[in-house]
């Protein structure tokens, strides 16, 4: 708790017995904060979108385990009713990996034959949420030692406080570069969820940070104008040669990056990595539903109108500039310098 | 009104005494008609967006004169007010160079010394529409002269029916392409006022031709997976080597056509081209409210969130394959190859 306190922006808060859950979808009118003391609450709010982000949903998924041995403490089977509920709660998202990876962890410790199980059960989701914090602030000064001189940065999709434990990975190293020297910061309203327009821009807001959002059509032009040093986006995979996978429209940034002499940065925490995938040809792209673009009306039946709608990209290696993550920064990555930021055990 | 009244989709309609404008603003949702009869309301029509598009405004301006004359012809000072009227049309749009160059044709009629100076007027204003529908339908010769062969075409904002006085530029080369051959269209949705959505997707429905959109940061990636072999586009202002100014966007979409081995086209009217701006430097780039792309809770006093907001952005002629207009196409635009399709009087 004590990290996260200092927080201006918490997307999550853990009171010891309930999780409170900040709608995000209620973003930027209103903040909302719904609060669930099971398992199936905090699913819920998972699979409905209340909280977003890979990070942020394995930490909410983490405290719902939590809840559930809290519940179920005292029962023969308690246990075994622990595994269902976060079997329950693995089933709320298809993608992100940090959600298994979390619920991997509360497995563990769930099953050790301990003399205070509840204690180390709430111990070991604190210790995920406060750990990401602690990357994140690790990651935030190490990309702005890479973009000092920077005198403007923009930012794709939401990779703040709001997507994370706290602090967040690429707009924690634009939070880190501001407090250092107060750059100029311009985010992308990144469509089709507009995360830069409800998310990005409302988080900096909190903190008195200035930005200007731009539509993303606009950024090459904003490029051309000179305004901008740095690209800085997070990740939703890295394949082991730093072919990156993040939010559709990142690509399109980097090759405009590339054309135009802007640098651009990946913040994401080494679980990020996916040693096993080689190349970004291998990570399949989520397409979403047509209806995220179309109007209604077209999508009657018989309609000669279709939306084209995938949810990410894969920027090549050769167009990203460093890859930070907690461990360290990576310049020009490739499959031999990544390798670096492998712990024996992966 | 003969041309006219064959086309499916019209923006426009001139009853004679009143000027009839499609609100854009409403589409796809709604397709209702305002009915103008003097000056105010046609530059009220445009100011508003209720009619956009370089063409379709400069049409429309010229019928708003056409109205102005109408009210005040049989006062001793109707020229002056026909001459104020045509001021107030002149400053309901900075970028589109074809509502100068309209005005400028119905100001040279009001001055001619004619017996009946009313019916020459109304006759200018439809002659400059029936001219650029049969322009339009040129230029779509044209272009798809130059595409044959491409299986994959992608157009940005609204250049169709819709921006001009019919059948449309950019969106002319695509219904005339697809009249040959069913090439696969694509469509990006044009932040921030969704013109690719609300307006082209729309229009191409109506005459069942199939399309798919895109969110403009797709393009990009849409390009990679080899889909598209030209971006067609229009154009607000060419200066006189052969940058362009059109929607926010284009450029961006040039840049990344560049590197993936795509050809862009640009098909507009020769009134587009500006003769007298000699490089795209000098095109003046209209910005438009923060609040397009801004929620309301951010446009509070002393907020440190803002947005850029330009409407265009100038794509220079060496991005540019092709510029199609209606007296021919120039490939490989530049100042001395754009000198062709220069007339005389010009």
């Amino acid at each position: 708790m004590t990290m996260q306190n200092n927080l201006t922006v918490q997307a999550l808060q853990w009171t010891g017995d309930t999780l409170r859950v900040l709608d995000q979808r209620q973003l930027p009118e209103q903040t909302i904060y719904d609060e669930y003391s099971d398992a199936a609450g905090v699913a819920k709010a998972i699979a409905t979108m209340r909280v977003r982000g890979a990070p942020a949903i394995g930490i909410a998924a983490a405290y719902g385990a939590a809840l559930s041995a809290r519940r179920h403490y005292g029962a023969a089977d308690w246990r075994q009713r622990v595994m269902d509920d976060i079997e329950l709660l693995a089933q709320s998202r298809p993608t992100a990996v940090n959600l298994f990876w979390a619920l991997d962890r509360m497995k563990t410790v769930l099953n050790q034959q301990l003399e205070q199980p509840l204690a180390a059960i709430s111990a070991c989701a604190e210790k995920i949420h406060a750990d990401d914090i602690a990357a994140n602030y690790a990651m935030g000064e190490l990309g702005a030692d890479i973009i000092t001189g920077a005198r403007g940065v923009m930012t794709h999709c939401n990779t703040g406080a709001l997507a994370t434990g706290g602090y967040g990975t690429a707009l924690g190293v634009i939070r880190s570069m501001y407090r250092r020297n107060h750059i100029k910061v311009y985010a992308g309203e990144t469509r089709p969820w507009l995360q830069g327009m409800r998310l990005t821009v409302w988080e900096l807001a909190q903190e008195s940070i200035p930005v200007t959002l731009v539509a993303d059509s606009a950024a090459a032009w904003l490029m051309k104008s000179g305004a901008i040093d740095w690209i800085i986006v997070g990740a939703d995979r890295i394949a082991a040669n730093g072919d990156t996978a993040n939010k559709i429209g990142t690509y399109s940034l980097a090759v405009l990056a590339k054309q135009h002499g802007v640098k651009l940065m990946v913040a994401a925490p080494t679980s990020t990595i996916d040693w096993k995938t080689s190349c970004g040809d291998q990570i399949e792209i989520e397409q979403r539903h047509q209806n995220e673009l179309l109007a209604a009306c077209y999508l009657k039946e018989g309609s000669v109108v279709s939306a084209w709608n995938p949810v990410f990209d894969v920027t090549p290696a050769e167009l990203i500039s460093a890859i930070v993550t907690e461990r360290g920064a990576v310049l020009h990555p490739s499959e031999q310098s990544l390798r670096i930021l492998k712990n024996e055990s992966e």
